[in-house]
């Protein structure tokens, strides 16, 4: 199951977190912007250009050390079919250095169409006799907010594939509450719930470590609800945005990991993208600077919740 | 306000429906499939390739009979970054002609990184100090469950660009009630709460017909919902999607507009693409089939709620 490989990478470089690859173009050094211009003009492609450049560069320098990149579609996007592009090619250059791709895209559908989603970015498409792959991710984030029949397309493919989702349970920002927080019917949350249905839907691809192949998207500016859920979803692994730049620390994160150090990875994008950049490095070394913050929050982290199983 | 334009293109055409634009592989002629296999191979490129010429017949055929089109991301996404391709270059054609571009991605997301969706399908971004058009749709589709900061950042790219959102309410999928029609602690349920953001959302963008630039999703398999949310939500111009291949008919749709024939417009998706295929034309006249299909689905329609004002 995918969410083995991801607990195993995680222990053999005693490292919970994952790299949010979420360019800007204001974070990428102006050497590789500008050679990006010269060569394909100041347009959407010379942009997607310069992002890959930058990408690469923090892919060499993260791949030994972090296990796992979440690209952020919505920021590929922004530049167009051309930024969409360079998420395909950053993923592959992730892929090919053994990192683990959670594609950040939050996708979600009826069935049918949820189907197309799965295979763009967890599986393969048939163009008549070839067999393609058109993302090529390990993990997708998902919005279950049309219930069991826009998720279970995806569980097929995940088993087929050897792939996982993560399902957004209680999301970090600060509105988050407006409706994840409603109480229903059965004095249950709307997260809560949502949290019982991952549960559930990870029936179909139990792991070796416990945790099923459905995961959960838990913010940790919200560190009660963190440890609430860690206790009612025990086979259910975190994905834990909202540390660092968004405000969670070390200490906020912790409830999310099992006796074991296991259960969760945190994802920091801006403190590790723009610590060249807070760090007030010389901007050839971004990516050195990168792989520094990385390891201060890899030893914040295990130093917190101790060495990991 | 840009469904003040919708609304008098519906009004011009006297037809209140859009054609999803879904493309598979399996519903495109194959003289239209041989002819891009020969050009770019059997792959990602050539399905692309074929799916935009396809659409290219389609709305050359539908823009005189259909206000618009909504084309559905994730049967583009199946194809790779060359499918996202397609999916551009089809927004540009149906522009063109003079259609309203309903991009359906149900995209979600915390505050900044929905900004990056904002500019991608509705807005635009800087590269340096050239302004650029990364997809260039009318509208967008967009998923609710984070609340309020993840709706706020595209009201003012709506607002500056002219353009609107549809938040999904209550889904045309047999599941949807899972989650939408849980009660919350208010006796309101899911659906009805989100219906009423809706409204509160769109205060921010009124339109000179009553209808803000908020809309909502209300499937057409939901009738009784259709009705309700209708009376609760006059401000609120309604996406119907579920006519036609998932089992909504016209008598159903009709609660979803009001005394004017206004307040709604309904997709067909599969009905009109496979249209060739149901009533066995020759595969040359798949856009006169489209075509004569849209023409039934509008009588249809128009023939149970009367004249659109």
């Amino acid at each position: 199951m995918a969410f083995d490989r991801l607990i195993e990478r995680i222990a053999t470089l005693q490292n919970p977190t994952v790299a949010g690859l979420d360019p800007k173009l204001d974070y990428i050094p102006s050497y590789i912007k500008e050679e990006a211009f010269a060569k394909y003009g100041k347009n959407l492609e010379g942009a997607a250009a310069a992002i890959l450049e930058f990408n690469k560069g923090l892919i060499d320098a993260l791949c030994e050390i972090v296990p796992a990149v979440k690209p952020q579609c919505a920021y590929y996007e922004m530049y167009g079919w051309q930024g969409v592009k360079t998420l395909h090619d950053t993923i592959a250059y992730a892929s090919e250095k053994g990192m683990f791709v959670i594609t950040d895209g939050k996708r979600n559908d009826i069935g049918t169409t949820m189907e197309a989603y799965a295979a763009a970015h967890l599986g393969t498409v048939l163009v008549e006799d070839e067999l393609c792959v058109p993302f090529g991710g390990d993990a997708l984030t998902v919005n279950g907010y049309l219930g069991s029949d826009g998720i279970k397309p995806l569980l097929s493919i995940c088993k087929a594939e050897d792939k996982g989702i993560f399902v957004l349970v209680k999301t970090s920002n600060p509105s988050s509450g407006e409706l994840q927080n409603r109480v229903l019917d059965d004095q249950k949350t709307l997260y809560a719930t949502m949290g019982a249905l991952c549960e559930q839907w990870g029936e179909e691809l139990p792991g070796k470590y416990g945790y099923s192949g459905v995961g959960a998207v838990v913010g940790a500016t919200y560190p009660e609800q963190l440890r609430e859920l860690r206790s009612a979803l025990p086979h259910t692994f975190f994905l834990v945005p909202g540390y660092g730049a968004q405000g969670g620390g070390a200490k906020d994160v912790a409830p999310a990991f099992d006796a074991n150090g296991r259960g969760a990875i945190v994802n920091a994008s801006r403190s590790i993208l723009c610590a060249w950049q807070k760090q007030h490095a010389p901007e050839h070394d971004y990516a050195k600077a990168a792989a520094a913050e990385a390891v201060r929050m890899r030893d914040e982290i295990v130093g917190e919740i101790g060495t990991i199983k």
